[in-house]
């Protein structure tokens, strides 16, 4: 089959074997996927992963016999053991002996098929077409952070970055009807958010210590040296950027000011297939452009370049 | 009168200028006070300070007139404008316009007197005596943990650090019941917890990822590397640690274990009193010396060695 693959570089592969699914899995034929920020920091050495990249994706279920066979999916890119501790007390995401697809010990979505346990496949329903599903994955790590940090209407949230996560963290917050403020580079990314009535703001000019929760989805090293400007004392910082090696960071200011610091990733998929199907969350104006897989390698290098939002692969 | 300033250096003062007191305050003379890793941190740079150090600090209340006058007292060390928005919430200790004792902005207690607002004061059972008193700051910021955490019988909590504020730290958790592990570098500092029956522990040897709760005290860089690899995932780190200087740490880790790091300071002195006076925190056994004021340079030398514990001033 036809394949994104990362090992001695970044390559197209023509006639990479198909997936072997192992008990419990299908096969999904791919429809469609989306290059995520951590697919960038891959091929700059995070994770240490090789093999084919991709874990945002929608696709039909092509293997026989199971609950979802034929039917239209996207799929949970954790796929934990379900035998240890963790498993057991419903943190599967957290498994540690879990693979994730595209980013640890598991084949990714940029190729013709994938597998993954059925356990791991949601069914979409048809108002979500598959280019939207493709945002599934990072609206459920928007959600997370609602999981994550109690968020009400007199909470006032600060969402740091205008790329593709900020903008849809953005929306899932709007949707808690907290007193929110987007910042970010890009006037006209921003305006993407105009239609939703959610306040946005250019650079920091002007702000204080004025925001009880801070989420940092800038996806770079400044974004959390700049929520630490912003945030009240005894706020929160809730973390989404990762990146290639470790950073230089004043870690005292979190001490002095008690702030806490909220790692989060993936998250719960109901609630962003609902939010999609319900045209709560809008993702249309967030598609840059869309590359054939056989230009895959284009298309990531394309989603590396500053300001671009969302770049999808069609199979 | 006598005091250990830093300035271009540290040194002995004969004849610095006594404290006048402002509107409200008390003129507290010292009885008793100790050096804390922040006093040797300020001497590396950390904060800029200048002036006279010390913020652990027992006294006699020496001006006539308030309603403290002539009692033994202990300070709390944040001095607030209590006019701002977070004086108005209660959260004084972190006043934007705050000064802090012998940290930032203000004299420190290493001296003959020191002046601090009569509310800043709280009065010292009999129970208690002057060398156990300057314990109460530090005991202080350890019940800060328990009101910041939920830490129950169930939970598992690991202290990092067998240093002066780590012992403390383990005998205030101790006092919640929970399971509880303190892990340090010298078994002889560590022996000081047998006869409170916490289980100790040198070195990480067969630690896996176990603790619900991690509190890092090590007063190092390391500790919170140290406390990533055996926080559970979604589990908490409470950072205890400040040093001079920004620190080169991996949060990728946070970010994926979706970890949180809460940043711990000062705390609440009711209870800490309480504590000493009922003879559930013992502080015997941290005093490693005791030096006169006059001695004040070489008592800082003498805690800024490794594995010395706590270093008293009297006046």
């Amino acid at each position: 089959m036809r394949a994104i693959v990362f090992d001695e570089g970044l390559r197209f592969a023509g006639d990479h074997p198909e997936p072997v699914c192992a008990q419990g899995e299908a096969l999904v034929k791919v429809s469609c996927a989306g290059v995520c920020a951590t697919d960038i920091e891959i091929t700059k050495g995070y994770m240490g992963f090789t093999g084919i990249l991709g874990h945002e994706f929608s696709g039909r279920v092509v293997s026989k016999g199971g609950a979802l066979s034929g039917r239209r999916v996207v799929g949970e890119i954790n796929v934990p053991c379900a035998r240890c501790a963790l498993c057991g007390k419903g943190l599967e995401r957290h498994c540690p002996k879990r693979t994730v697809i595209g980013i640890y010990g598991r084949d990714g979505a940029f190729a013709d098929y994938v597998s993954l346990p059925e356990s791991n496949l949601h069914p979409l329903p048809d108002s979500v077409s598959d280019r939207e599903a493709v945002f599934v994955e990072p609206i459920a790590a928007a959600f997370e952070i609602l999981e994550q940090v109690s968020i009400d209407k007199d909470t006032r949230v600060a969402v740091i970055g205008d790329g593709r996560l900020g903008l849809l963290i953005a929306q899932v917050m709007a949707l808690s009807r907290c007193n929110l403020t987007v910042i970010g580079r890009h006037s006209e990314k921003l305006s993407t958010l105009d239609a939703m009535a959610i306040d946005t703001k250019v650079g920091y000019d002007g702000l204080g210590r004025e925001f009880d929760v801070v989420i940092d989805a800038a996806g770079t090293n400044e974004g959390l040296a700049s929520a630490l400007d912003i945030v009240v004392p005894k706020g929160t910082i809730v973390l989404k950027t990762t990146v290639a090696g470790n950073r230089d960071v004043d870690l005292n200011r979190v001490v002095i000011d008690e702030v806490s610091l909220v790692g989060s990733r993936c998250g719960p998929f109901a609630p962003a297939i609902e939010a999609l199907a319900e045209g709560k969350v809008k993702v249309g104006a967030l598609i840059d452009s869309v590359f054939k897989l056989e230009d895959g390698v284009h298309a990531i290098e394309r989603a590396s370049q500053k300001g671009v939002l969302k770049v999808l692969l069609e199979m």
